[in-house]
């Protein structure tokens, strides 16, 4: 399933992406397939790449935690994954997710609700 | 100008964001205004975010080269910010941009060209 594509995509392996300069933890933005509303921004290493790429369910690494954790795991709210994109450099990624409930772990729809003043 | 508003939205001082967590950067997350797309994620440090807010043009931080840069100051593909939002931790930002322009370096529109496969 693709989310829509403005452009040519290039298929890349769970190999090349660049863990090493991030050092091994690097940021995912997760997006709404059908909104395109972005919900959140979290982390992953290799492992929690891998675990969305296998399971279809976002998978991240608490840098607060220090651990693997599911999302949803806990709230149910879990995120499937229809599509996984990797930026230019290949040390960001973007979840492409199909999933109505909140991603803010407050309830809210997306964890970006708050506005930058002065 | 706002973009959309799904949900309550609370204003945030820049004092407020929480650089601490993050060494004194934080990801910034790219979208497009009008498509929704997501163009890239980049860096900030404190006078980046603020120089943002300030002019109404992307700064960010290189993590590379270790300094302040603005989007499209060798391209030209410069990218108005019209909102700037905050996570629920405060330790991720969102540029919502008005720029039909790439966003890539490599003349892409989004850096997120690459679709991960196995």
């Amino acid at each position: 399933m693709q989310y829509r594509i403005y452009q040519s995509m290039e298929r890349k392996s769970l190999k090349s992406v660049n863990f090493e300069k991030r050092n091994g933890i690097i940021p995912v933005v997760v997006q709404d397939l059908k909104t395109r509303e972005v919900l959140m921004l979290a982390y992953v290493n290799q492992e929690a790449l891998k675990k969305t790429n296998t399971t279809g369910n976002a998978w991240f690494w608490s840098t607060s935690k220090g651990k693997l954790w599911m999302k949803g795991e806990e709230s149910g709210n879990i995120q499937p994954v229809k599509e996984i994109r990797m930026d230019c450099d290949l040390d960001a990624a973007l979840y492409i997710v199909e999933s109505d409930r909140p991603a803010c772990h407050t309830g809210q729809r997306s964890c970006f609700h708050h506005m930058l003043t002065d």
